[in-house]
């Protein structure tokens, strides 16, 4: 089941680099010089080139200029660093523009964008296609065999829709086809009698806008997978040069998070491994144990989507400047946060960005090399460090995450439960309560997945499914399988609600087959205003508090283990399980503040013997999570709170980092990490 | 004066019944014959339909299918029901839009909508007149002699704006007519000189637009009226095939609450009968006893449009679906939120809606069927519940509401105030404030209208005309004739600003005769910020809280009944009253917190001898309305509290909900009516 | 050094009056005779009138009537007034826009605005221009020699940018010549290389836009001053025929406060002296004394712009119509708000508006005679009285203000920084510090200027250099000299991060010699959260509270004053000092709030004797500032409480208002002025 699977068999090292974006300074070379001299001093071997270079690769068109690349791509080599080389589809040339407006996208009330910012290109334009697979196809041609090409990393940050006449056109197709041309599917999937909406035609189908459409779900819900759909489609044609030149080279794209309008269960399709952008909110009002668990959840995430491992590929080493209030990260904290990234799954530290550039926007973004332009900062110093520890790392790389427990996602549920006009319309939370069910496995050090409806669920001895309102199917039947052949499945409040179309199901929530899986029938949905509160009792008598949702929900065959202990649902069930094949199915019929949900998590985890990944209790802040190679295990020992803690060991580490063999009590200084080994 | 007026002639019971949408079920006949049986369940008697369904009546141009309606028709009849019939215009076909854009709405800046949601369409426009004339008449001559047929439902919840070329041609002869085609008299009306805005001829008129002109006041005032003009047109148009061949069904159309945007007092003219959607929000933060008073002005303001019952055409029997929180209605809620419309009424409870739909955006809006199917819910019964008590009300049907007090409201003083650039310019609270006056009449269980400056004032002891800012000669005149008569008549702050046009009344506020009116003169008005307060002292030695507005008057004529206890102009007046005539004037110069309104409105009533509902006294959270035949008088007793309370009757009783006799001290359950019956 | 200089020299009294829009009351002459005759009761003598006339004075294409203008110059000089007679292109007449689309503006999405409001045309239009400079040569011609005649007021509060082709035409060229035609050069000012932005030619350039680019930090600061050079180009055009007929007449236009948009030490070269409107929020949440030093502020900054006397063009004589909450000024405030202005250096209390206009959008607005008509308001009571006291007053007129302190404002620094990403990303807050380094002066009585880049810094004794982010290598030079020459300079936090074209300083913060100027290297820059502190503890051993931004920097040659007493940086320095030559420059790493500046004010005053209006202490609440002739010095002593205060004199002066001498104890009524008269 599980395997050591390093993004590149050829380079068995972590990676640790940044952005880098010499093409600003081709004016002063000895910038670039003097760049490689602190390349090698940051304990750096790998570079991100050429994400915004197109106006410099091909400065008028059909004119390319590749000097600047063949020249980094040599000196990093000759630096002993690898290349993840950049497609540059993330930005267009002004000449492009100018040229063949279609390559402009189009906003949803019909008029196309002026040039400008990144992104905004159409995915469906032939000619901008042309254009990215030609240049796509010369850089693979020119750097098929130059040692320090590492991957892959198509274009930037994928995002966005466009409304133009060739994506509506797009669009139209992807409907006959997944509606079998029959246009009367199509208007009973999206319940088009509902306001007089029937379409006589594929030809009549518009974009959603605020300027026309916007209230019929289905064509919602249909659009957002439709984008999906092209960027993905955007994608592989990107990849069509690339796989066909550089067959060995893996490819990527920098997802982001926390971003959900893509669906990436369906673009991880297009590439062979995963990689993403993480920027943490460290010293923040929320606080840094909310966003310790919540970063963690994040790589979680990512790691799922292909159960492998996976490169940051963007962090920053102090601060950004996108954000309201831009603070420093202090003392520690890189180091820290880099090594959650690498506990979690990922084989690689990357930087926004190596160089702070001189001008525009991103010219007040944390570095690796601030504007002094020297080594002797607080950032580069902790960099080098960071550095040097990760170079005590490769038989880390390529390393797996063993999991027993899984919380189930799905994009498009997202997409439809935020559309739905009902409960609070304005604030469903679904990924907040994702976090609220992650949280407890964090803190107890269990690791997690984040799956999806097409994952294997035998897998998984516990699996949490949280506010699937969208279910269909061929989900309710696994459920049953799951269940049946001893799974724990927990649900929640919403669940079973629409089907895959948004079409209710019919003969009470939740729908088909679930209702016997969790012997209830859910009658009513109440929903509280933020000031108000509700509460459970359990049948040990404590009680907790219960906040935004409770629904009236009826046991049949499920054994009620929490009341409410207000309002006219007073005593009506809260909280079931149901006995079903082997296995228990729980369904938990409102919101409550946390306390529950941790309360519950650990009891399942007890139930279930979830392996954590060390056998010890974790102070609060702290957590641990493993990686294995089929022969050593490395734990991962973090503490986010700004002051020591004391850790008893269950028996004898070698701790990888400081090189020392450790047992017993042990400190775990403030923002600090142990990285424990042990054989499996 | 008063006379016993049911909708229609021939159908003496409450009606009961909801929005029926089974276009949107033709796939499943079962689930349309399910529907009576369910229909019978829940004891009712009145279906409203066809309101969305211009798509599957005429599926292409001038290609119809009634089948269905047909059948819906006939079913209800057979089920001893009525049919209120809508036409379609509330949405058009796709195929229409595509053909004849002219038919969608242009935004405010000057670009048509797209096709989508629901209205969006030009009330100008030829073709859509035509389009939506013809199917009238269609449906008219197939179903005038249905025995279902109850009533004409006209489009649906009127409202909104279309700034085309054609409405911008039409809104230019409405300004001819209304100047007599002299543009000197609007320049002068509209105050053009202001800014160099002066006009040489009609044509040379633009809408206001935010990308154009916001300021001219005259303009957005007339440009409202005509939208009042053109909406009130088109339901003429719509209405003239109706009337021809079906002269004996009333004719109506959904009105909205709160809804301001159309002057409802010129719009009624164009109907039979009143109707409206009732959506109270029970159990919000607000509270309920706001709700219940604000819901009761609702009722009493609809009913005041033509002074005679109205129906209630929508509420939800459980929750809606557009809110930002969605919350269930309490058990007995919606008996009570019923009945409260018959007591204040309406002969009938319609709910929006029968069956939930499948898909779209309202399928989770509340509906007496679930998704489930089936009777057995909370909702479902407390509807069928509701229905056989409404069966014991038939000698309620068209009975009348004796009033004594009145407040007066105008649409477009509304539409002034809210516009004009001074006081608290974001926040006038013109509603809210006819609110605090009413609610003071409505716990006394005091019948209360809300009438236009076009009523008849000589049927009120008591007038209330808070914050008329806009008034207008005829309207002085009808003040000097009423208080001169011996009305009281209590105004407030910001009387008497401006004329009809919005021009200052010169020589000092309140304009014209107002000031020998009220025998005060109105110097300067100070707004208070929301943090800030004064205070005013009675005669008596009471002081009361004083917010948001202070004028600084002087009493002329005169009486000073309290003056300021704050601020510079501490010790001048803030309430007087002017003997006038036989009457009195009395002048409120600024907003109190309640406990002020409230004790002179039972001052007032005392004096003026207004007859309550009934005469005892009322438990705070109580109220009581009362309806006559001229044989009977029925008494609604209402308790809005979540607990029950004891009133004390002052005579013996006839109990319509239980059929028993009552007398002395009984109990009035939380959230439950009594109705009693006495002789008139 | 200081001059007496009179904004016209043939009238040397103070000028009390209003704008006056006698074009609206055409229709009733007798209202104009009435205003001749209040016009002298009111003790005015000036008038500003025909700002918005041109559709009276043009009613039809090179149709002219300046009848009414005939008439009131007239009536106003037999009145022994004088006439600020305004160009009319502050608003233009509707046949202009409907023949000449081209003189309405377009909004940044390339979409041309309607004909409305006021301001709303394009500054490059050659027909508009064209029309506004054939009827500024008509009313020159035909006023040249009336002796009402006193000064121009071009237009009206300029403001706003055009999008349209003529516009973007004028920027290129704009940007040719400032990047001497070479493109590469405008490349490398913005860094364009970033997100692959390059330009080949300046064809291709395009407006910053929400639907294009806004992310070009460098096109967006040009775009800013292109705009301002293009309205004072307008200017000029405007002014061309004013110059060459009444050289004599004085050209002024009125500015806005707080209104940043436009870089008035450029503009204001086009002009013969400053004029601006002034609109104080009394009694608001934030109180009067901060209202009453950032007044003094605003005047403080405009009488700065020419080192003269400047007119107090607008002011309300009781309330302003357009703010959220309008709220009346109390009894004397009018009085103390108008003496404030002509302590800092007015040489007039001009009013917006004679009269409320009858309709439309400012009908609302204060004005010396309200809707009443007449003179017995408490508000034309006051204005009388004020006017009574203004006649006292010639011998202040023209005279000068001695200043030895003053804080550094650069408009660009401005706008770059506000669009800076980073820091607080959203809420800079430069003019609040701005205020908070003003309040410390203005509290003790010490006359400030407000000064640019191109200002003569010799002149002051301490200058305060506040968030000068945006700098350029001749400020840094004029920096070195003052301090080697022995100034004070006190600059903050952001210093010397960028050049003047918004490139970042490379070799560290603060840019090239400002490193050595102040002794420090500045490495990094923490922000706050607004619910985060931090605190400086001074070598006193006195702590103060640090809010929003702290650096962490390193003391070179500098000493070390305060250091941070929390977080990782605690202990680094927060502020030093560094003797420099014969000066010394302090550097202040944080903010604080409010307490560590003006104990640094007060101890720099100290230090370097900065003189005081007048030598005593003055109470909370209270301020002096000082006017010179030359022969008499003029102290105008405020007391903005709404309580008296006691102050003692130093000496005996004889006071202006009540025409009596004082010395020792005197009271300073609430809201009041005394205005001392000494030798220089």
């Amino acid at each position: 089941m599980y395997k050591v699977t390093p993004v590149n068999e050829n380079f068995k090292h972590m990676l640790h680099g940044a952005d880098y974006n010499p093409d600003q300074w081709l004016d002063t070379p000895e910038i670039i010089d003097e760049d490689m001299r602190l390349f090698k001093l940051a304990n750096c071997n790998g570079m991100s080139v050429g994400i915004f270079s197109w106006a410099t690769l091909e400065p008028e068109e059909d004119k390319y200029d590749f000097s600047f690349l063949d020249n980094i791509l040599d000196k990093v080599a000759a630096a002993g660093g690898k290349i993840i080389l950049a497609t540059p589809s993330g930005a267009r040339p002004k000449w492009m523009s100018d040229k063949y407006k279609e390559v402009l996208r189009v906003a949803n009330d019909g008029t196309r964008n002026f040039f400008g910012v990144r992104h905004n290109h159409c995915y469906t334009s032939p000619v901008y296609r042309e254009k990215i697979t030609k240049i796509n196809r010369l850089l693979a041609e020119r750097y098929k065999d130059h040692p320090a090409l590492y991957a892959w990393h198509i274009s930037n940050e994928f995002g966005g829709e466009c409304y133009c006449d060739l994506c509506l056109g797009a669009f139209k197709n992807w409907l006959k086809e997944k509606y079998s041309n029959d246009i009367n599917k199509l208007n009973f999937q999206w319940w088009t009698k509902f306001w007089s909406h029937t379409y006589s035609s594929f030809d009549q189908i518009e974009f959603p806008s605020p300027k026309g459409e916007t209230q019929v779900h289905g064509l919602n819900l249909d659009f957002k997978r439709f984008v999906t759909h092209q960027t993905t489609d955007f994608i592989k044609a990107e990849c069509e040069p690339l796989r066909e030149i550089t067959p060995n080279i893996p490819i990527t794209t920098n997802l982001m998070w926390p971003f959900f309008d893509l669906n990436y269960h369906e673009l991880k399709k297009s590439l062979d491994f995963i990689s993403f952008d993480n920027y943490p909110m460290w010293h923040a009002p929320q606080g840094d144990l909310h966003e310790a668990s919540f970063t963690a959840l994040a790589h979680d995430w990512y790691r799922s989507l292909m159960h492998k491992p996976f490169l940051m590929m963007e962090s920053t080493p102090s601060l950004v400047n996108w954000k309201p209030i831009n603070k420093l990260k202090k003392p520690g904290v890189n180091i820290l946060s880099s090594l959650q990234a690498v506990a979690h799954g990922s084989d690689s530290v990357q930087y926004f960005q190596w160089r702070k550039s001189r001008g525009s926007s991103e010219k007040l973004h944390g570095a690796v090399v601030d504007h002094c332009g020297h080594e002797n900062t607080r950032v580069f110093k902790e960099v080098s460090e960071l550095g040097a520890i990760l170079k005590k790392l490769d038989d880390v790389v390529g390393s797996y995450t063993k999991t027993e427990a899984a919380i189930l996602f799905d994009y498009e549920n997202l997409w439809a439960l935020n559309d739905a006009q009902g409960y609070n319309r304005y604030d469903k939370k679904l990924i907040e309560t994702v976090h609220k069910f992650y949280q407890p496995f964090w803190k107890r050090g269990i690791n997690t997945e984040i799956i999806g409806y097409d994952d294997d669920f035998s897998k998984y001895s516990v699996i949490i499914a949280p506010m699937l309102y969208m279910v269909n199917d061929k989900l309710i039947d696994k459920f049953d399988a799951y269940v049946k052949n001893g799974g724990t499945l927990v649900a929640t409040y919403m669940l079973g609600t629409v089907n895959e179309n948004d079409l209710c199901y019919l003969g009470g929530w939740p729908g088909g087959k679930l209702k016997e899986i969790f012997g209830i029938w859910n009658e009513e949905i109440d929903s509280l205003y933020p000031q108000e509160s509700n509460g459970m009792r359990a049948k040990s008598g404590k009680e907790y508090k219960v906040v935004d949702y409770c629904e009236l929900i009826h046991a049949n065959s499920a054994e009620v283990l929490a009341t409410y202990t207000d309002d006219f649902y007073k005593g009506m069930p809260a909280v079931c399980v149901n006995n079903y094949g082997k296995g228990k199915a729980y369904y938990i019929a409102c919101r409550d503040t946390g306390e529950f949900t941790d309360a519950l998590i650990g009891y399942l985890a007890e139930q279930n013997n979830l392996a954590k990944a060390i056998n010890i209790d974790l102070p609060a802040g702290t957590t641990a999570q493993s990686r294995e190679n089929g022969k050593d295990k490395f734990i991962f020992l973090q503490n986010y709170n700004d002051f020591d803690v004391e850790i008893s060991l269950d028996k004898t580490y070698y701790e990888l980092i400081n090189g020392n063999t450790l047992s017993g009590k042990v400190t775990l200084n403030a923002y600090s990490v142990l990285i424990l080994k042990t054989d499996c």
